[in-house]
């Protein structure tokens, strides 16, 4: 299954609208033709199953005849607060929490934290975040929220019903399974620390605000294959995956 | 807590030595001096508590006043059979396997694999392995085993307790869990396909040879994200993080 995505602005009552390169991707590269079915998302939770009418130079019109909603997309919502780092490692990060099913991606600066994070490496996300939610054959596209500092990340704990903290210094039998209720949760936070680790203030701090700190074993991992594994285990122990 | 590595053909009764640019790295990037405790592992499962006792050009010579055996290291051996994926997607698993704990890395191919192995390449997976090892604290260099076939590596799964395939099109009940026993296991076999998935025929030849096909639900991951992600599961579900 293929997925192609076009704003929302581009759905119509009964058809829709794909431009630019996506159409230029359907028509030249998938080479496909009118009377095709094609499968669109508008990132906002609706999968649309259509019929290639008409296919001009930079715009496919196509004819909606099934809709669905939340298509493959997990119930809870997980928001991955996590410590800018270096290079590829966050592209890493933002590509593959995004296939995981990540609802959201706040980036967090920590003590430790040295990266930064400029408008022009925002965009790149934004356009990982796009391609990865295509891959995958979601139909939500992640939100990627503005920077802020921990301090700030720790003030909003109480907008969820859990939120978690990865910490490599955390007893190994404080394991994710102890924290993950078996009812329902439907707003989770997870938060994952810089290349250096947080610093032993800061999970105090994260405790005061009633963060559940847990350990993914003895061996240290890097920042993004921290925030892989501890997504991947969180969306497991909620029957997400 | 820095990890180094040595040959083991360098350990000797009380004292080892260190040599080339591990030795380098030691004396003039992270600038130790005699007298100065360093850890060191000979990738064998065995680590040297030392006393550094004298620095010369390329030697580094510490004596071993503790050992310790399998620090860090899973009880369960998990191997994980990857289907050789292209550019850098590969790089990040080797790097990201040996991080999270496999024990030995067995490239594959598979009737959908397009990318292949050089010497030069498995040269360079073998160094992207040692670095992983030393940064995660690992005291076990995982082993890049010779590349086989999809046939050859189903012949050899009497030889594990459990031989598991992450399979895109499993039922999304299959879940992992159904699958780990809760008493010991020992030998794990974990395999993953290539960009374009496993087919239908090798899928349900995997299962003559009595491999277990489970979900790691219903979004689709890429090649790199899949092992990455069932590797984190399986150690999990094995109580190893």
């Amino acid at each position: 299954m293929e997925l192609y995505y076009t704003d929302k602005k581009n759905i119509l009552s009964n058809y829709l609208l794909i431009t630019g390169s996506e159409a230029h991707h359907i028509s030249k590269v998938m080479r496909h033709k009118p009377d095709d079915i094609i499968y669109v998302t508008d990132g906002q939770d609706n999968e649309y199953q259509t019929i290639i009418k008409k296919i001009e130079k930079n715009t496919i019109k196509a004819e909606i005849f099934n809709r669905t909603r939340k298509a493959r997309e997990t119930t809870a919502k997980v928001t991955l607060a996590q410590s800018v780092v270096k290079g590829n490692h966050m592209d890493d990060i933002i590509e593959k929490a995004t296939e995981l099913g990540v609802f959201e991606i706040q980036p967090i600066i920590t003590d430790r934290t040295i990266a930064s994070l400029s408008d022009k490496k925002a965009q790149r996300y934004e356009k990982l975040m796009l391609s990865a939610m295509k891959s995958s054959t979601r139909t939500h596209l992640p939100c990627l929220s503005k920077l802020i500092n921990y301090q700030q990340l720790l003030e909003t704990t109480d907008n969820y019903d859990l939120a978690l903290l990865a910490y490599e210094e955390e007893a190994t039998s404080n394991r994710l399974n102890n924290f993950v209720p078996q009812d329902l949760v439907s707003k989770v936070l997870l938060i994952i620390g810089p290349e250096g680790g947080f610093n032993n203030e800061e999970v105090q701090q994260a405790k005061k605000y009633g963060v559940k700190c847990f350990s993914i074993g003895p061996r240290r991992l890097r920042s993004e294959t921290a925030a892989i594994t501890a997504l991947s285990l969180l969306l497991y122990e909620l029957k997400e995956m």
